[in-house]
């Protein structure tokens, strides 16, 4: 075995279908929700996934068993590109965040009960689902540890108390993970454990959803309280204390899948970029004949060469059953900048077309700038990254 | 005289004024317009202009004769960066784009008749205006001299006929500054004039207000067509075939305006992010104590500051009456671009905050992204920069 | 066959002996040259191929029926990676530019005879060689078809006559490849060819050595004149008229090879700078705790892992007998440009020390600059990438 | 009063003086010493100040009644600048670090007898001097607190004992300035006293001069070792335990005078650039209608404008009698990385002349890297920067 960049026969067939399905199905569906996702309409998802399904190319991340392609993560990495071309794309796959994560941490973690319950509708596409860890300041946000809501052990249960917001999807989800503390205290590491909470579970509450410059998310992002929230023992999800492990096992994969999306929204940018530079002429020539315009336009497939390398790097690392942890944090930090930039110059060569809603410029630039905060931001990131490799050299130089 | 950086007395007190005009009476009202000042009501400018003239901080650009505080470029980069503080500022102190810009041109080139009947209601807060050029594809933009816009003699007067679109303001406008070819071909530099236009003239039509990424500017910008559009001689605003000179005439202090102002949302920008770095704490210790957001803080009041010094700089260069091409072109490139930069960093350090509707900050972020593409993109000034330094570098060795 | 980052079990054994030999072997010798190898000694070059013979790390990249291990690009990415954590680690292995692309353009169109008597020596170490295509300006420089040198027929031979400069090893080299225009004229693109001359041939002539920024290459960089250089027919290398043609053969791997090398430099560097940030205390703490600079370990580690990742994919795509001529610019493009910034930035993280001869930085940072001139600087690459990306885009829309 | 970029006429004289001086006696000497300032020979230093001196450009920072023009910050910003277009200018006009600094702590700290006998021949250009703080690690260097050297009184005086390194100008300097520890210990802000030491001195020893990136300050950079070095109670320069405070008196302008010399390196590179893209011709038409060589010159422009701006402006706080720590640490961080920027895109623009010694680009470039560590590294200042800039958010709000 050595370095290959080929992709598996099977996989380049799906990706295919998924270029010709976003190209004929989902792009002429984009106008349907306006540019804004957040608001979109729940017979726009079924009419997509349907569609996604008939092609051929319905949630290519779920195993077999449960009615999905079952691919690995390199597989994803070149079908999710293909989806996330447009802004409708991973919804269409069933493939969007956050019920991709959570799939994922499903399949590994939930118990044949839990799956039958939970899993089955969610990769059937029947109903969404959201994540919720997030919470205001001064509680868990770039640092986990600062984890305040909590759960308290009742008679055969748990009573899950406190707030979260930027919680995915959230309206009109059937169900929630929530993330909460069972044992230590804000700052801690240890002790929080996941729960799975049924949308009808009056002890949450979605309080409102909030304004956001990304609009590209079906729900978007809700505000949601939990309030003497009653569960039972069988929704623990995994066991009891270990949710910040599990928050991991999701967390890995679920940013290089976020990357994948990314890409195929950077690849729609620069492709309006290269069209327009082609197309528009000015001072005596194209545009694409311009030194600048040429800059913008090679720093931008520089950037997306770069970004699907290293992204293949950490996809390739994990579907070896390592941590990668390294890899998918520079992955992560490289790839959520690198897809700001290519917007942005995308941008800059359409000129006032690109700030207009007349080209989908305006609503990829709005939703591209989240990336480098979601999922971690970059700055932790950088301090994560900076620190293993202090201790590495540390290591090496001990080991000489 | 020598190098110095003493601000004038009497527009300090303008500017302090201004600073707790913006701050006890304008921030309170931004709500009032949802941040999207596009769509903001009329009553609100009139409430906003009135207490304005309260404060004594009204119209501060307009010569005293027009009922303005007459200060001259270096006093309104002073003012307008306070006034800019919030995007409600300008439009309060009526100097916002593209009145204040219009009220220069017409104090410059109107005939008395014509400052009568326009530039008095303008610069008194009754009525807005609009300017006419930007066209879309092929037609005038980034490079002045494709205008297609045609304006043909008739007896006693012209005939306008043309798209325009990006036309700030015209919804709502009283009367339109239109720029049309009145010799010659798109390619072609000579020959456009300039035509008052009232927003009652049948010829003149608003087709549709176009979706932009930024929302700051009262009345948005809209796309406007001119068919069979009849003026009076007397409607020719200075000389026939003279406009693309008055373009400068107008251009040159217009684009140090922009930058003004939008030196004042970086400071907004800043301002918060100080507050949040100081607030809150992650990772053990308060935001502003950890190295890389003090990196991110340390580099927007680099930027702030060089580039309030480049600007004054240009402000200065035109206050003696120079044209200063390379001057100005340096202060907005530099400006348009810096003022980018301290919005993302502020927007980073506020993190999920930062890209929610809580904070101004997400309004802000898609404010700033048109202003290296309005007034001539980054692309365009630099070219014209580095062309005259070539030439510059020429002549200094011809002359040796 | 799918994605694989596996490095072959062959490949991985000759990588782990070269860094051990680099660092027992090579690194201990470099004060022998007192940092400038442009004028090491000739004992000391043959001292380390030999050493390395003895290493089992000799002419990694050399076919074996030419005495050496036949690593295919992919491998010799990761072993000349190993190598050039040195910058003497190159030349002790015989891998160092200009010799190995010479080698390879040998292997490719040398004539039996031509291999014995230049390629069989040039493998074995006997000797070093030079390839003399850049000439000053207005000649052949970052555009070849500026090339200026010609070849004129003669009766059984060709005179070759212009002058060349930044011949690379030309000082003691034993023979040069020449590129001479045999048609057409200068701006045009065909008619150039390829000639091998003896170093002992009266008409080639060593006017001086170049004074350059970086001095890491054995032999420097030569000017050379060609006058009245007469040359066989059996010195023409490959076919007349060809040159061009060749000289891709030889500058897409070329490229790549020096990526590789490039990458050591930068590994080398970041790994100084983190002993540095993991021993040094400031302000109280060691300096790998503070923000900024694990914000510089960490972007370099990025800007390594990018460059590594993207620099495999292009030897991976000429591995696969393909032109790859995108994703060599765009790999020649970015690893230049990163292993510059990397340099920098523990030039940054070692502060005083880094910029003193007391540790090998400041040598470091004098090598990488020119990379993002040599081999075609990063402007004629991105104008390259940019006319291929756009040419791309019309097919793309052609082809719907 | 109110802001002016006017250069005061008798400055302006003075400057253009200078840009004469320069261009026709000081650049024609610049290969007397081969590029290297360093070891440049003490008859050159005569000639050329002997020249400055019949130029009527001799000491333009130094009192009148010291023999010097008596200019204040802003008037040497011009001036010096003008001085710094070569690396022998400065040294020229003695306004060369480190006397430059040097002469002006003498003329505000010292005693009358002090400054007869160490500010006069200075000032006069007689002798050198050097100035001893910076310490290997880990003693004092970006964190002057951690000074380990230290004086302890003697009978009648005091005995200084201590390593000191890049102690520039050592070499031949007539006297050091030395700083020492006379309370608290290493990490302690207190306690630090400046001696002014003969350089006959046996308990002074210059142990080797360090090899460094930048050659152009004339004596290099020496590591010096005080061992039992006694000076008498009257070589105390102003008051015991008050050195912190004297540093920065010196250091505040002496940053100050470091990036008006490098604006002149900046504008000097750009210069070269200009006339090359003027002059060269590529791919068809001269480089200097090159869109990316446009942006190159276009980028340089920019920055050297923004850095002359920002650079005023601290120099104008500081002639008004304010510390100016927030103006001269942004002045100083931007202007040294916008200098290295400045000088990096020329050697790009020259391309293989710009990395040869036949242009002077590959000196500057040189030159240029160590002056963002010097002074205080750039992460130094923004940490000062973030500090202040924190502290003032948090007064502003406490005040409303």
């Amino acid at each position: 075995m050595s370095i290959s960049f080929e992709i598996d026969e099977r996989v380049a067939a799906v990706a295919r279908r998924t270029t010709e399905f976003v190209r004929d199905v989902v792009i002429p569906e984009e106008q349907a929700c306006g540019g804004n996702v957040h608001d979109g309409p729940e017979p726009l998802r079924r009419r997509l996934q349907e569609a996604a399904r008939a092609a051929g190319v319905f949630a290519p991340h779920v195993g077999e068993e449960f009615g999905g392609l079952g691919l690995d993560l390199r597989g994803q990495a070149v079908v999710f590109e293909a989806a996330g071309y447009s802004l409708l794309g991973p919804l269409a796959l069933n493939c969007a965040a956050p019920d991709e994560g959570n799939m994922h941490l499903l399949e590994v973690v939930a118990t044949e009960e839990q799956k039958e319950r939970f899993l089955h509708p969610l990769a059937a596409g029947e109903v969404r689902s959201c994540f919720a860890m997030t919470e205001p300041a001064p509680g868990a946000g770039s640092d986990p540890r600062a984890l305040t809501t909590t759960a308290t052990k009742t008679d055969g249960g748990w009573r899950i108390d406190g707030r979260k917001w930027f919680i995915s999807g959230a309206d009109g989800a059937a169900f929630a993970i929530c993330m909460a503390r069972t044992s230590g205290g804000p700052g801690d590491a240890g002790g929080a454990t996941m729960f799975l909470v049924d949308a009808g579970n009056p002890g949450m509450k979605i309080v409102r959803n909030i304004d956001t410059l990304d609009q590209g998310l079906f729900g978007g992002h809700s505000e949601v309280v939990f309030e003497g929230c009653e569960v039972a023992d069988s929704d623990v999800l995994g066991e009891v204390d270990q949710g910040f492990r599990y928050a991991q096992v999701r967390l890995g994969p679920a940013r290089m899948t976020h990357c994948m999306r990314w890409l195929g929204v950077a690849r729609r940018a620069q492709d309006i970029a290269l069209e327009r530079a082609a197309d528009r002429s000015a001072f005596g020539g194209p545009l694409a004949e311009l030194g600048m315009v040429q800059q913008l336009l090679a720093d931008s497939e520089i950037d997306i060469e770069t970004s699907r390398a290293v992204l293949w790097r950490a996809c390739w690392e994990l579907d070896q059953g390592r941590s990668a942890a390294q890899h998918t944090s520079i992955a992560k930090t490289y790839v959520s900048e690198a897809v700001n930039r290519v917007v942005d110059r995308a941008v800059q060569v359409c000129g006032a077309l690109g700030i207009s809603g007349d080209a989908p410029l305006s609503r990829l630039y709005r939703e591209v700038r989240p990336f480098r905060i979601y999922d971690g931001p970059s700055e932790t990131h950088r301090w994560a990254i900076a620190k293993r490799a202090v201790r590495a050299a540390k290591e090496r130089r001990a080991a000489q």
